[in-house]
């Protein structure tokens, strides 16, 4: 992430955007075993070291594009209450970072990430979900934990299981994490 | 791990100690950058077959080697209460795990880990330290939460933060979340 502080602007975001492209078609083709930095940089149209001097090797290239395909495409839905949108929000992020492909992705996001940078991100990710979930759900004049609760008691446990104790994992743990962490706030 | 299913013992047990040593020594002589694979097989006086046959590639041996740093070497403190055993073991476990070298070896353990056992060994590390508090307190006739509520409200929010949200992480934050797992139990 550190690089992409000092990145220029139009030509830099082409450069990124066509890297990323390559890299995402490449490892659709043959595999995330089989990629390399100069098949990434045939395929983008740029030199190898374009590629090294920006991501520096292949897993920060590879964390980079990971965290822009964590990137959520769209708001929470609104299921008219907090639980119903939380509830929704836990059990699509939990199909998401469960599946084989959310599971690479944040194994290369976390990777890839000597400052950390792209792991922060993709919890931030996380934490504006929550927040407009919180936010809506406020408007509403409902009671509601903060976004680090939510973060500690939801997110958090989700995440841990799906990179450390996978068994059991399903839809109905996400809604017993909901439902718990939002039983205080409903005293 | 399946790997290590297989393994048979004797010769085979002398031949891990000695790769695991190697990679400890090299790495700490010139850091896990520059280590290779020919390295460690010379350091350990193997050949480089030998690894790769076993551990498939350096990566799948850092991890290996990580998950054995990652075992706790002592039984969790008796301090009197569940309270002061689960908040002291929640306090060490977030500067072990917080720490430089606990990061390095946290990631080494996903990262070199394609079906998981590495990771689910390092949680099973976790959970046999929190049953061992929570036998105790039982024992002692506390009430106490099941070892899952620890390791989701405890256990996963320390790692996620470590892993994801490094920010603000202290030991008052482990106290915090420690008393809040104990709380409904109390009742």
């Amino acid at each position: 992430m550190s690089r992409q502080m000092v990145r220029p602007g139009g030509r830099s975001a082409r450069v990124q955007a066509s890297v990323h492209a390559a890299v995402r078609e490449l490892v659709a083709e043959n595999g995330r075993e089989a990629l390399t930095v100069p098949q990434v940089a045939q395929r983008a149209g740029v030199t190898p070291s374009t590629i090294y001097r920006r991501w520096g090797d292949l897993q920060e290239l590879l964390s980079d594009v990971a965290v822009e395909r964590l990137r959520p495409e769209t708001a929470p839905g609104d299921h008219g209450s907090l639980l119903s949108d939380l509830t929704s929000w836990a059990e699509q992020f939990l199909d998401e970072m469960s599946s084989p492909t959310g599971r690479a992705y944040i194994r290369d996001a976390l990777l890839g990430d000597p400052d950390g940078g792209n792991a922060g991100q993709c919890s931030a990710y996380a934490a504006e979900q929550i927040d407009a979930v919180l936010a809506r759900a406020a408007g509403r004049g409902e009671r509601t934990p903060g976004t680090e609760a939510v973060i500690d008691h939801v997110v958090a446990p989700l995440m841990y299981r799906i990179l450390f104790r996978p068994d059991g994992l399903d839809s109905a743990y996400a809604r017993r994490l909901v439902t718990a962490v939002l039983a205080p706030a409903a005293h």
